[in-house]
């Protein structure tokens, strides 16, 4: 795949793209400064583009619960043990800025039992990590762990659902060879925000 | 869990869904004459809901490209190979019934390797179990593999799309112990429908 | 394979099996209706077949212990592990006779963590799953395990015994591709007996 | 477990034993000089010793078809990979003798794949081992790399019908925790018989 | 662990070290800025860390051959594969700035598949992970490939050699917890040095 | 590979040999009566000889600590994780003898669970298994188990570090097919030395 690449499958032509995923994708730009390759790929697709972005909405922007660095680094620790370039890449730096830490998404990406995590933020990414890869085992002792480390029945909804929305982003982008956008790689390290 | 409890998570009730999902789970149960237990499990929230739905309906029931039985074999192998009991025993009626097949979902869902299908079928399930399983190794040869039987482009899409879905579907339904309804497990199992 | 073939090897022709082989062909077939494709796939062998019959009579058949439907549960939750099309649907019908529940088997065959069992029924097969994947690892604490749910050491020898047995006879028909006969699939799948 | 204890399970008294696995464990132990611990521990049961030495003099003993050294490599190899200490240790002593060759035990048991062996005995144990660990993937290739070596379907099926004979030997003899007779450690080992 | 700890085991100091190893400390102080945490902690044991950098400079240093660019990748996949977060982070520095690509190491720790590599890169790391992951496996074919690829004799040893040398590295940085220095998360992330 | 070639690559000629590798080779010669295979396979590159037997002496030979016989009873349980038939063979030899024990090496090969092992030595295997198969899961319980056994601080250090020279050593004469010299098939397998 050459660098210019974004993705296995063409990408449709900006002009050619229905109204609201044109607006989605003129927002995320103007926020960012850049059009993340995602938006791009998925965009050849209308209707999954529409229903993918908001289903990460729902899990990722609402209100309430988890924090939103809490959040990513789940997303982090998936992608990581999921293999995923891109998501690990481009979830790493949003979880840099939203936890205002510079070195939090390499370690949770390679080996998120050697991280500066806290008990609760372990205990969070034990429950995430066997939705991603045993989902068939997860059984009351889970939730009961979770729960000794204060979450709510919701928060633990919350932790699944991200871990398995992403074992499906993971898996998107993977065989679609979607390839990350280079702003993200520096995004989020310097010391302080 | 107790045989008549659908979920970890208690189900919202029905009269205080908002419209929409009231209407949706309506509509299914009109057609199927019963409501299959992921539309309650999953309205305990509606914006995930909503997601989940418009993404499932934009993979599974959208017109062209692969027939419907061929995308319900993706679904009940992916579902087999994560160990998901929801999902293998509501889609395994589901491809019955498509397929016009009694046998072919018990085949798919333990062995696809030894089940019934045609080479072009074995192709796409090969493809698809990649995804499922290693998606982190999908390359040229695979994508080629799939050309060779006949498959286009966006037909490749569709099947990589839909063990990504399945990925998180079944995640989703093992990590919420969502159950099976009783009518799934002899749908579609009689002779010629 | 052909769907009218039972067995990528050949079997033998019934009219010239041995006479005790005949026999017991012709008593399945009179209690059952019809004739299981393993007994004219294994037939091809007549002392393996009298010697593979007569230890799964051994275990399968004996008085006292572990009842019928628990038998069963181990061979249909071992089939499962180790992928056996066969094994899965001739046994999973077998358990949903003995067992007089139509729901268990395919349960049971998908995860049977997330199945309808007791948490005696759960720690059997707990046993059962160690033995068929890492019996290598079998110590002090599983047999203490089983005996704090009253199984007695002949029963534990029985478990490990009927997992072992099946770990032979999953891959003797997924090596063979014995098919599974069309009347398993629909056996015991009716409400009551 | 202590060194002089022959299995996990009380094997029972010699002197209580049926007559014909009497006169059995009273053969082998005029022919060795040793009665193999295998024999007392499945002495326990009776109807379970029949049949099981019944189907490995089947596989093990009948004339013609693979040499008694292929097959033994093939058990070695087989037990090696389940991790079944007894299996290694007295099969192995038999591989030696069988093969006139001290040192090919040790190195099948390790990894096959660097001992020496020829092509032909190559290929015999790649594909006793799919069976062994991934039977679910036999399939046509693999029949025909046999036949390119020469093989037969009846000896297909013998290579076949070994790994999965020992799968379930494996299986007992960790579950059961049987101990290898010091005896074997040594038999075979000088460099001419 | 303290985010102030570079190791489970205490460090010794400085002024204790003896004088070759304090000498060899100094300099790469000199040359880095800062001391790599892996050499305080290996300081532990002189004789360890002796023969420890011996074997690091006798593959990685010497002239000739792979180039260091190449040699870091391995590393970089290696440790990846591994899990490790020292070495990704600190290697993963080494190699952007040796490669003089800011994206390469990111890239390579995740996914090497997915990588922006030549074709002989991939061949070198396909070797290198199969002497990480099974070096049981590693057969004529393997090097076949890599001459293919214009790879010698020496440079087939030096890849292996490099991925046995992590297989070790990795495993004492984990087993030690050495936590990555700050300095090396920044390295070499601007687009030209 | 014929049965007289030690090692894929070309092992130098003995009289070409730096001094100080043509010495060391010439005592182990003397000491054991002939030239274990490792010592002229590695001799190829005499820098990485001398860092390679440096680091080897420094775990195994310096005074204290681990028992000269604990120490090559992770040698043994290291290399039969990892297949590696010259290590299993060659310090198989050594255990037996440093042990005054013909039997224990087969057993800790096979599987070390069910070797006649003391519940200290049981400890320490588990502790060097884990570091040789999951690094990045070794975490403080793993230390407390062995502080619990009455392994010191020290002695942990040189169990992981043993297990973490071996995946090295493993990987190394795995990739390069080092042959077992015929002598250590035999030595110390008598019952007295």
């Amino acid at each position: 795949m050459s660098p210019t690449t974004i993705s296995r499958f063409e990408p449709p032509k900006l002009e050619e793209l229905p109204a609201d995923i044109a607006e989605r994708i003129a927002a995320v730009q103007e926020k960012s400064g850049f059009v993340p390759n995602v938006f791009l790929a998925l965009a050849r697709r209308p209707d999954e583009f529409r229903a993918f972005f908001a289903y990460h909405d729902a899990l990722m922007e609402k209100p309430g619960g988890l924090s939103k660095a809490e959040r990513e680094m789940i997303v982090v620790a998936t992608s990581g043990l999921n293999h995923c370039g891109y998501c690990v890449v481009a979830h790493g730096a949003i979880l840099r800025i939203r936890a205002k830490n510079p070195l939090i998404a390499d370690q949770v990406a390679i080996n998120y039992r050697k991280a500066d995590v806290t008990p609760r933020e372990r205990a969070m990414l034990d429950f995430a990590m066997k939705v991603a890869e045993r989902s068939q085992d997860v059984d009351d002792a889970d939730y009961a762990a979770l729960k000794a480390h204060g979450f709510t029945d919701d928060e633990a909804w919350d932790i699944a659902a991200i871990a398995a929305f992403f074992a499906m982003s993971n898996r998107l982008a993977n065989a679609f060879s979607i390839r990350p956008n280079e702003e993200f790689y520096t995004m989020g390290r310097e010391r302080r925000f």
